[in-house]
């Protein structure tokens, strides 16, 4: 079965996704630069979903290029994935219109953690298709990137109740880490 | 003729009502966790159609996997089939904001059954297109869920009148019995 | 110069345009069948612009796939005609919410026929480009229905200041003589 | 790795840029000609920046017709690309809104003048990764074209505090001469 539309799909959800969530930048009725001053948290949130969604699609594209196949199951942990990125949009226009209010936050947490959890999915997935021999499931272990990035979410979700500032300090955190795409891989596919 | 600009557009059209879908949760001013609760049956009706288009598309992606070619004919088949899944997203908002009541689930449920009849025609045409001795038609028969499913709308949209709770049980199951590929097909493409 | 993108970004527009359109459906408030008695001629316009985008897309979808080459005239030359395509749901939205009053009914006219010269245009250029005794050239000429379709626009225009019902008469004449794709493109490309 | 999803999800993030932009012009409430008046700053501003990305569009393909590859550094660039040119419609809306006020007016320029950065800094990543004797390295250099379209972004965007149209004067400026396609390259490519 053909990996190409799977990848053609993603792109378009993702694309959309991607241009959805700039739609909650609602334009202002004044033209002043003050008028500007209430979106600026929202303009926050959008740049940090934006980046996540440029890490998903990079990572996507990475894991999809060394994919020989793929087969019903890995349709279904393909839309999966893509049911929760879909909800970028709503996640991020909350918390970025209630300025980082604790749940909010704590949302915002839950759907970038499922949305990783079905990415771990997806791969798994991928690897139990290709065997455990495969170059697929050589290159595409559980990391240490993984381990801290399912403990950060952790914390970011539960360190919300104390201060939603712990929960923004995670996300950029993790943000960081996954920003650099995985070397191994790109050294494959080189 | 090239299938594969029927199958970018398709995509692109799946991938938008999708995303179109998700626009329906729209953000709630306060930031409780209370906030949240009229989205519930917005949010639940989201995930009965994301999993409809989700069987949508891996049906289609199925299918024209196995065709060889299209026509004319075949084109407006399928633009027929895109035009009962754009009207997803409205039918899908109505019965979300008006808690499941009856005319709202009796009309998603008519247009549910009017694409499952759209995908049935171009089946048909792709078929007569490939010849009665072809690959494609010895793969796509009427099958036992065929008619099956379509017996289940012809019961959810009668009894959404009794109450609405049967046009919804009846929705589900069918998602249940779609949710699995086609096997038969899956060898063939193996 | 590659062909394929420019194939990939039309099927893009044209899938968010038809999308688009049917965001003009708003939800009504009730649930009873009555709610949606106002949607009915908003319904009706995105019907018809639905058939009108079917159109440019099938008929678009047949002469790239004659197109051997195009230069960066045929890039703008096409970006022309999405320029007018992109301005159809709101032409639709106007037309179907103001119940075909004479002006929403004109503009819509003025829309369709500016596509149809962009469509005539993006030929044109890409007959220059293959040169006169080429295929390209040979297959596409200007027909009858060409004639007789720019004639249906001036009187649609023209009559819609007597009674908007001569303009959507024209425009249901017009859609249905396009309807059937050109067999003398079908056939060379079978 | 491979150049294709890259141009893909570019296509699909730019078609609905483009379709965003024109939802922002609403469909008035009267049926009459004059209800359409209040529009007209609205969509000179959307024929603009139809053009800009039109621009964006056309040397994008053109670029990436001669890249060879790809890496993580270019995907990024790409992205970064993207993010700017996901704020036109924001900016595009905000300056027809406000009939072009000078501060509307200066994020324009702002927001137009760091897309040309990105695209800027997308053709030094292409270029690093393709070697310094490599096709791509000798056909994209420095030109006179990027060094007069970065000072009419800074006239613009100073002028704009004397008055607006200075700003308008220039974007208008940029997009002509950026409206022919590099010719050096369509040689290239024929």
């Amino acid at each position: 079965m053909n990996k190409n539309r799977l990848e053609a799909f993603s792109d378009g959800v993702l694309a959309i996704i991607i241009t959805i969530m700039v739609l909650e930048l609602k334009v202002p009725h004044g033209s002043s630069l003050q008028a500007l001053t209430p979106l600026i948290p929202v303009f926050m949130s959008y740049v940090l979903s934006f980046i996540f969604v440029g890490i998903y699609w990079n990572n996507h594209h990475h894991m999809m290029q060394l994919a020989k196949k793929v087969n019903g199951k890995v349709l279904w942990a393909n839309l999966h994935l893509l049911f929760w990125l879909s909800l970028f949009p709503f996640a991020t226009a909350w918390m970025g219109e209630n300025h980082y209010e604790t749940w909010p936050v704590v949302m915002y947490g839950c759907v970038m953690f499922m949305a990783a959890m079905a990415y771990f999915i997806l791969e798994s997935a991928l690897k139990k298709l290709h065997g455990p021999d495969s170059e697929f499931a050589n290159t595409f272990g559980t990391t240490i990137k993984d381990t801290v990035s399912c403990l950060a979410y952790v914390v970011a979700i539960g360190g919300s109740f104390i201060t939603p500032w712990v929960g923004i300090a995670c996300y950029v955190f993790i943000a960081i880490i996954w920003f650099i795409p995985e070397r191994r891989v790109e050294k494959k596919i080189a």
